[in-house]
């Protein structure tokens, strides 16, 4: 193991699976600050036959899990996409993906496109420009290193997003009673009449 | 390595797979002759998990190619599906079983559902239950062996698809002129008007 991994609390591997293009972002976490170890991409359009294509995304995926030992996997899942041809194409690339993390018994947690954008910078709609300036500005990230490929910030959002909701506070209860909710909201207690 | 594997020249696995159950069934040829080494499912349904599915499904692949060492593994893989969502599912299901062949390097031949009918019963539009039959009648399996889930049983047809696939003979070559094609097919010549 590298040296200077150990000195994160926690690794986390984003990964953005295309079939052209696949992204990756590794996050180290040191006591409450995340901080960029490594992003890239893995360039699948090089090869013309499919299978080729996802014993790439194997090989490499399970390469990037051997060096870097990430604890946690988050990747970016579209829900929707053109049509059933693509998205399973699609799928077999995250299968791909995940089954390098899952041979390691590494745990994945999945995050829509829209909501690693939230996430990242307050706007479901954002531009993957906004994405990546967002990333460069709270990862503190040098300008010689960041990607001209935005398949790599993008899988680093989704590393990130997945650090901002394991660090959500548990969500507060509830008022419990009805007593309770007009002590916690005053103004929503009609106004007496006199 | 089982002994009784060593005795055939080829060993095909066919996988059927699915989000709730995964068929295999492992062909061992010897010279001419396909003949059935086990074939099974891999129940998934009692895992409500996503993951964890994939995970077994992972796990239980890879502990079959490492039990039966197949050359070669053929997949029925249909092309279209209900819709976007359970395309993507099926895709992730699939490339977790393609990655235990692929980090084995055991080359992948996919079939479509048609395909496999029609090669097995000659009917494109065959039942499972056709299906499962003429399996048993071509390969000679005992009654008490016939499965009684037909995922298992499409998953061995995948495999002897395959095998019928790769014991055709290379097609002859087309005629390369047209008095060549003449010479071959002397009922095309029109009589001659006398």
């Amino acid at each position: 193991m590298d040296q200077t991994l150990k000195e994160f609390d926690k690794i986390i591997m984003g990964i953005d699976p295309g079939t052209n293009v696949m992204g990756y972002g590794v996050l180290g976490v040191k006591g409450k600050t995340p901080e960029l170890i490594v992003m890239g991409i893995i360039k699948l359009s090089k090869f013309e036959n499919h299978y080729l294509r996802l014993a790439r995304i194997y090989e490499r995926v399970g390469g990037l899990v051997e060096q870097y030992l990430p604890d946690e996997l988050a990747i970016e899942a579209p829900f929707f996409g053109k049509n059933v041809q693509s998205m399973l194409k699609l799928g077999r690339a995250q299968g791909v993906a995940m089954a390098a993390a899952l041979a390691r018994d590494i745990p994945i947690f999945e995050y829509a496109p829209r909501s690693i954008k939230q996430s990242v910078t307050g706007q479901g709609a954002a531009s993957k420009e906004q994405v990546a300036n967002m990333l460069k500005h709270i990862l503190k990230i040098a300008p010689e290193k960041m990607p001209d490929v935005l398949d790599a910030t993008d899988a680093l959002a989704a590393a990130l997003t997945h650090f901002y909701e394991q660090s959500k506070p548990a969500i507060a209860k509830g008022p419990t009673s009805w007593k309770d909710f007009l002590a916690k909201n005053p103004e929503r207690l009609a106004p007496r009449r006199k």
